[in-house]
């Protein structure tokens, strides 16, 4: 029986065997966004139109005896800065309503079809993507599915809505600083923020070309390995994107983790958050077996190097806007562009020189460890206006502070699934299962044994 | 007959076919750097013994039977960015002398000593390679060979002097913005600047990471060719330099223009100098036979560029000693550097973006074309002093304005041939030979083949 509580295995399975039209499928997610959206705020645009078409195009194909796909009839939503074609993508913003309709789909939208999956619409976002918390003053706050009055995470807000509400079993999202990892650790789901240049991110908007990575989130391991292992593959139009051929995760992701050398990120990494983001990395390690720790160096440096980057290269991408529109931008994000436009050019060469040696340190560390786990996030998901949260007695600014332990890790980018910790309630938390360079499988078999272990899980929330 | 105005070429083949002792050759050198360089400045350090007791090996050697390598018994001698074993390396200024000495020779020297040649010192430059002139106030400015008066053109200020006046008839210099380009240009040298990540920088002290170039000057093209060709590879301890295999450009020297797509580079680089520096391309292309010219788009805005990232990247290598030490830094340099560390960052990012496109669209022009002419300066070596000249009746500054036609070049990586103009007298002046990344093949055959016609050549200046 499928309903919004199914995966994308599930559905895929029941398409692929016929006793489920992709039709269907499409309307179980828009009869949920119908029931749902008004108050939670997933999506910027709903395309019903496309994704009935499309799902009527491949229940003909299957009937004709065609392969479907490893994702056939799979509804998916895209966060509002992957391009569709013949839409405007704004990236949050209302400035970018102004420009052309898109000429064509993000490439990984395209492989998400060409593998039987059906985009529905486009998701909620933080404006231009400089955000953690999911707010949003164009298009409405994103809201928590598992507590309204909270923040589903950002800047990937809506793709955290969606697949947590049941709207939408996948989504696709994009992380700069921590924007899969933080909405999946606040809403409870599987996020992967593969390798740096690892997809292709031609036809989405930009935030920080050396810091963005696009990726996908689901509820469970697996559905994220099936996601994944369609979208893999250079593109021709991406200069950044490394020339790999796919190497698909699914093969091996049951083979648990003999063999993999696992360990906890200590010193920075275990401490700084509030009880429960360090009680789920200690859980994950305790039912893998694992007591070792690893310390990542200059983590601190790591974080404030990410910022300096981050603010820089977002007031390069924005100057035009800055100089012209800056009235129609948030103002909180404004003033960070601005306060970015004004950095010394001397920081932000030091912060490259210094990531060049961070990578070099780090990667040394992947000769003795396959998999590193670090809290996805400090808290759970703040409620709506909260500008001030305390940890250790001390009082820290809460959009600031969620990213501590996501921003030196997407600063490498190494890979990252952000995994739920299944005793995390009523708010969910998630952890950061770290791999070396190019090893999303291995990250991807962490998560997923962790969930055969009964210590990871998400759920769709009953809102 | 070998003497001080003997070439390269000339002086391998005397001691290979044993007319003549590496012995013989040093002391040669030895005595016209006496002779000379108390006048005009070009070494900071004669290493007589080691040169001397190099030769003596040598000897021995090739008594003994070895092959003694292309370049057996060819004295030279470095820049002094460029470390030599057991020496302090200064890179012009006084705030280095308080380093270690090195600990071994920059692997440029050890190819060329392993090819047979013999080092005998290391050269003035600008301090930090921060001039085009060749002034500095810690070791003398160095002087210009074919008058005294005049700057020998910087940063590679000595490389010039020595090569010019016959002290040595090799030596390596670094091109950043020009520094290899200018004094050949000035001293009436052949100079090199290979393609950028061609030649290992490690063992050097650099400026701007992202625009250094280490190469040879001497006073013929084939001379150049059978340096480089000793000098090619990768060196494993420079991650910046391009795993690539020497590409030998003497095979095909002699080979004369044949094929070749010839093109004078229009727009910006057909003004802006003084007349000579116009009438040499022209000479240049007439003996060539090419009236084709080609525009590289958006070069003023390239020289803009390339300022800015070398302020921003010099201000951030000289972070610490302009704190600290700023008083025993040249002013000018100083006040350059100090200047570099206030510019936004914002600057930097655009600058570095341009750069992409502008590669991307020079790229596109090597389609159509293998070679392209520009003028190396905008004049002749300028007095020691001058702060001002007039072209065109506008008055422009001097030391700002010597680049203008060698910084779009460096600022792409191209490889590029500084020759020198045979009908400039009594000051000399040089073209830029220009050619599509990795083929400096392509610049050796067209400088060579103008020696050939007789409108390039090298003299030693009478002193």
């Amino acid at each position: 029986m499928i309903d919004h509580t199914s995966t994308v295995s599930d559905i895929a399975t029941a398409v692929k065997a016929g006793r489920l039209r992709a039709a269907e499928t499409v309307e179980i997610a828009l009869a949920r966004i119908a029931e749902l959206d008004g108050r939670l705020n997933g999506f910027t645009d709903l395309m019903a139109e496309r994704a009935r078409a499309t799902a009527a195009r491949l229940d003909a194909a299957i009937k004709e005896g065609h392969e479907p796909g490893p994702l056939a009839g799979v509804p998916f939503a895209v966060k509002d800065l992957y391009d569709i074609a013949g839409r405007v993508t704004t990236a949050g913003s209302r400035i970018n309503r102004d420009r052309e309709p898109s000429g064509a789909d993000q490439p990984l939208i395209q492989r998400l079809e060409a593998a039987g999956a059906v985009l529905v619409g486009a998701l909620n976002m933080s404006e231009y993507a400089y955000d953690f918390i999911g707010e949003n003053i164009h298009y409405g706050h994103a809201r928590n599915p598992h507590d309204p009055s909270r923040g589903a995470g950002g800047s990937s807000s809506g793709s955290g809505v969606a697949v947590a509400s049941g709207m939408v079993p996948l989504s696709l999202g994009s992380d700069t600083n921590g924007s899969i990892r933080v909405p999946s650790s606040f809403c409870g789901l599987f996020g992967l923020k593969p390798t740096f240049g690892r997809l292709p991110r031609n036809r989405s908007f930009p935030f920080v070309s050396s810091l963005d990575h696009l990726g996908p989130m689901a509820r469970s391991a697996r559905d994220l390995a099936l996601a994944y292992d369609a979208i893999q593959g250079p593109d021709a139009d991406d200069p950044v994107c490394a020339q790999r051929a796919p190497e698909p995760a699914l093969p091996d992701l049951e083979h648990g983790v003999d063999g993999l050398r696992i360990a906890v990120a200590g010193d920075y990494f275990a401490k700084g958050g509030e009880p429960l983001a360090h009680e789920a990395v200690e859980a994950f390690a305790a039912a893998l077996g694992t007591s070792r720790t690893i310390t990542l160096p200059e983590a601190r440096r790591a974080r404030a190097a990410a910022y300096v980057m981050t603010a820089v290269e977002g007031a390069n991408l924005h100057r035009e806007r800055l100089r012209h529109r800056a009235d129609e931008i948030n103002p909180e994000t404004r003033d960070r562009l601005l306060a970015g436009a004004l950095l010394p050019a001397e920081w932000y060469v030091q912060a490259s020189r210094f990531r060049r040696w961070y990578r070099a340190r780090v990667r040394e560390l992947f000769r003795d460890v396959d998999v590193i786990l670090a809290p996805a996030t400090p808290c759970v998901a703040p409620r709506l206006g909260e500008e001030i949260m305390v940890i250790d007695g001390v009082e820290l600014p809460v959009k600031s502070t969620i990213g501590m332990f996501a921003q030196p890790i997407s600063f490498l980018g190494l890979p990252v699934v952000a995994t739920p910790y299944a005793k995390a309630s009523p708010m969910p938390i998630g952890v950061q299962v770290i791999a070396a360079p190019w090893r999303e499988d291995h990250a991807l078999r962490v998560a997923r044994h962790l969930e055969h272990l009964g210590v990871a899980a998400s759920r769709v929330a009953s809102v």
